[in-house]
């Protein structure tokens, strides 16, 4: 056994808070208190990044004509999903899409915008052959913040619907950043039990035991 | 407050292990116990993911000669990135990245490659606009795996330095597949009290305050 090892009991918070975070998309209006969405901001500064890039950047959304038009960027684009899940699918799967609630932009406590950095090229240290990897790091911050967000009693839902470069132009972002998420942080009625798209079923999951192989690429079923 | 809110200490253990994790190059060689790296990958499996895609397969190695052959392939990709930081920076730069400890292949108790699923063209839902969201959700997976093992004691290091299309076809992915990290995972002399890029002077990090703007793009500096 490490002699690094937490104490039980935080061993248990840390498999607690993972095992209990839910993407939300269901809020109540309360408000965050300041010095709870600042915890929250901290953490996400606190996550790994390639090369130390440190791509992550936020903007805080407080202007409520902004929150509105963030609002009609992402239903226009919910739409356009739907009418592709019925071509990709059918449409029925496009009636069931339309039905599920996808984001909770208009009635959470604070809504953030995450995005890349600009100038992203000069960073060559873990991305000369994987360019990617500043997302993979804005997703650890995002990550970090679901936890604190979960232990803090808040909800948090992740929407990447939407076109990234309208509401990149909306938000008057220079061209070389991009956004890659509208964070939804707020106070919640509940909690799903499972993920909301397991609930209501859109999807059912797959075992983990599916997603382990040995040596080489040999899928389980 | 949230009557959500967790008490106090593990809303501390949450906080302690956010801070506390680090990308960890130097491991002792010592076996992760068969337990501790099954609750690792189950934490992989709790992760969000987008429209519940589940895009992240765990390849284990466990043949000391495809640790190897992967050993060789991020070694090269290394040089390959010294030249383009040479070319990017200056030769300084470049002799100082040669210098640094980018990876624990050979020494760490287990050797773990994560890769995008195959056949991710059919999942639409928030990835029409946005389909780089399946390496937001393996990202989110490795960072509840980096959090988790800190908390058992364990180091956990992400590579990025290799050719993706090399280490697919040396793991006989099939070609829509693709691998995003190589991740080290074991026991630790100690843990790096700042991340080692900072320790060791290749960077200085910037503050959050850097990284927060409001409404619109309006960078701090």
């Amino acid at each position: 056994m490490s002699t690094h090892r937490y104490s039980e009991e935080e061993i248990a918070a840390v498999y607690r808070v993972i095992a209990e975070r839910r993407d939300m998309r269901h809020f109540l209006p309360d408000p965050v208190a300041p010095e709870v969405l600042s915890r929250i901001l901290q953490v996400a500064h606190q996550a790994p990044s390639v090369g130390l890039m440190q791509p992550w950047r936020f903007i805080r959304i407080t202007d409520a004509n902004m929150r509105q038009a963030i609002h009609k960027l992402v239903d226009e684009e919910r739409i356009q999903t739907a009418y592709a899940i019925g071509e990709n699918e059918n449409a029925d799967r496009m009636a069931e899409f339309l039905r599920l609630k996808v984001e909770g932009i208009l009635e959470c406590g604070e809504l953030l915008v995450a995005t890349l950095c600009d100038k992203r090229d000069a960073h060559v240290f873990g991305r000369r052959t994987l360019p990617e990897m500043d997302i993979a790091s804005v997703s650890c911050a995002i990550q970090n913040m679901w936890l604190a967000a979960r232990a803090e009693g808040l909800g948090m839902g992740w929407v990447s619907i939407f076109d990234p470069i309208k509401l990149g132009a909306l938000l008057h972002m220079p061209q070389d950043a991009k956004p890659i998420a509208v964070l939804c942080l707020g106070h919640v009625s509940t909690f799903y039990k499972s993920p909301m798209l397991v609930e209501t079923g859109w999807k059912q999951p797959r075992p983990l035991a599916d997603m382990v192989m040995e040596n080489t690429w040999k899928p389980h079923a």
